[in-house]
């Protein structure tokens, strides 16, 4: 264990950091050069990561790095009832099949980030498809039902006459539940997992464990600047997503929040980051080549270093020196001319005549580099045409 | 089926009845020709049993002789968490084997009144043993968590600021689902648990099938004449009594109380009761009278018709005839002479010196029918003198 490395403990205990149950403990836990299990939790629903996911596993990843064991549980079980967390409706269940097949896909994602080989990864079907009814009641029985109610998202349906299921209460027992099994040292979670970790010290300390200290992590705004990064809200950057639009979205972020996004999900360390604030707040760094270096730092974890390049060449190109991007899709057309709406329409950047108006209006088209104002006009169609709408979407005809 | 027997249909739906949901649906189920199934379920933690558990039995025996069929659902399962029905106290939780022995020694006491054979007794550990985790959780998606907490008994503890443990609210469910296993017609409970069958009632619902109906029962007050009869209450006449501690303990009921025992306990036509209670408002028949019948009528159940007409005739001897019971416990003693108050402990008539003189200053002593009245006298022992104290305590030195 990284026993003495004070630098690398203390840039945990900080960085990215939320809230921690107990830092004392913590330190104690960190100091004491034992391989510590650090649990992380997840019902595996979501299809797709985003950075806002990777704020977490850039955490792990640097418990990793110290040589602590991650224990990444997927919650096979618990996902077929799904966590309450901040949801207003009543969850749907799942079948068990389905959870685990969005739960594969899930880890392949985290692979991109963390060490799988390293991780251990269990499913928590494994001890609770084997629990009984009457072993459930027994472990419901440390919890009270006030104490479970009194979580945000139930006080928040109950003021909106909303329904709890009489089930939901009991996702936070499970979650408890999972830290006795493991004997988890800490636990890490998003903000809104705090209710439930803690949960998880009280059932450790009844089964006489000693209870798990807790770690949670900073919410990532989206590209929006405004709200927490979800699918959900549009304003989200994929750990999937292609090279070009990664990098494109990345770059498309408030300045405001590139300073976060340096601390939360890459991995420059945190004095050059403290750095760079400073710089940004004395003027003496051009936001924007600092938000290049983040999409340049961020692509490179999930694209790989060279095709961050690419990509960072590319952006230049087409935005900056107003060229057009190397690679264009091209769609065959027959027709010898066409009216400039319907032709918008047939080769799919707009959706509609009226959106196609819209976009035109907008000053939003250009043919062959050339502002489209006309929305009556008739276009005679050449082989190697290029229409591009908004700053990004270029469709060759051939 | 007794399809026809309009009177006694009529007498089921009456009779004791407290509440019935619905009513017609209730109607057309007896009138059907078709062999009902009864449910009645009981956590069998109670050692024994007393007049008020009759009045269910009582019931249910009305419908097991127009042939029904009574499904008797021993809660070994949910015995063991035990129902929070009028309980301000968290349930301790018992274990399966301590239930079930139980369970045995209720319904030999049950045999008394229903006709053993002919009933269906079920254990429901039959079912939610074999119950896995997350068939319950599912289960219990089919309700609220607001809806359960509306339960009287827990808004009480809610407004006492009583703890309601997590696994509390569960109970209703499972009873519920002893419904739908068994596709009950009719569910007979106490009031107090007209909640929970009306769970059952939602549950069969959502399980297509039709829903049962309800009928709860009154309650019996218990000898005191003003609390529901309980044995924590001390005011209980159990129905394994010995044959005189019974029929006195019903001949000390209060006069007001007699309708309603002949009604909830006795198997008297109720065409009969009904004449009775016109009698005793006109003043036709004495009470006392009445209450000799009432406690032949119940004695007889329980000890047979013999043994109640025996009981009868000690009584009278002993109370109305102020003459010495048959049968008097026997002490030897060594001693010539003693001082009345050590005579007293001595034959444990009295516990302590203190209470013996007060017995005497209460003038509840008499030795050889005579009243004492100096608590410094000094009794001449003599074989055969008889120590009476109270009405109902004699004891025969020898």
């Amino acid at each position: 264990m990284a026993k003495n490395n004070k630098q690398k403990i203390e840039e945990i205990l900080t960085r990215g950091v939320e809230k921690l149950i107990k830092k004392k403990s913590l330190l104690k836990k960190l100091k004491s050069g034992r391989r510590l299990k650090i649990k992380y939790g997840v019902d595996p629903t979501t299809k797709d990561l985003h950075l806002g996911h990777a704020v977490i596993y850039e955490k792990l990843r640097q418990f990793q790095q110290l040589g602590h064991k991650i224990i990444f549980v997927i919650g096979d079980f618990t996902g077929r009832f799904g966590d309450p967390t901040q949801k207003l409706k009543v969850r749907k269940l799942r079948s068990k099949q389905e959870v685990r097949e969005m739960a594969k896909n899930y880890l392949r994602q985290v692979g991109k980030i963390l060490d799988l080989k390293k991780l251990e990864a269990r499913h928590n079907s494994e001890w609770f498809d084997k629990m009984s009814a009457e072993d459930l009641l027994r472990l419901m029985g440390h919890f009270t039902t006030l104490r479970m109610l009194e979580r945000d998202t139930f006080q928040e349906r109950i003021k909106k006459r909303r329904e709890i299921r009489l089930h939901e209460p009991v996702y936070p027992v499970l979650q408890a539940y999972d830290s006795v099994v493991l004997k988890t040292d800490i636990e890490i979670g998003g903000s809104d997992q705090l209710f439930n970790c803690l949960r998880g010290r009280d059932l450790q300390k009844d089964f006489s464990q000693f209870p798990q200290d807790i770690l949670t992590v900073k919410i990532l705004i989206g590209t929006d600047g405004k709200k927490k990064m979800s699918q959900s809200f549009g304003n989200y950057i994929g750990i999937e997503e292609k090279l070009e639009i990664q990098y494109g979205k990345i770059m498309s972020i408030p300045d405001k929040l590139i300073i976060d996004y340096f601390e939360l999900v890459t991995r420059v360390p945190l004095i050059e980051v403290k750095n760079s604030k400073k710089d940004l707040k004395q003027g003496k760094v051009n936001p924007r080549d600092l938000k290049a270096k983040l999409a340049r730092e961020i692509v490179s974890i999930y694209h790989g270093k060279k095709a961050a390049l690419r990509a960072e060449k590319e952006f230049q190109r087409v935005f900056k020196e107003k060229k057009l991007p190397t690679k264009i899709p091209e769609i065959k057309i027959k027709e010898k001319s066409l009216n400039i709406l319907d032709l918008l329409v047939k080769i799919k950047l707009a959706s509609s005549k009226s959106e196609a108006k819209r976009l035109i209006l907008q000053k939003g088209v250009k043919i062959d580099g050339k502002l489209q104002d006309n929305w009556q006009k008739i276009i005679k169609i050449k082989n190697g045409t290029i229409v591009q709408v908004g700053k990004r979407k270029f469709i060759k005809i051939v």
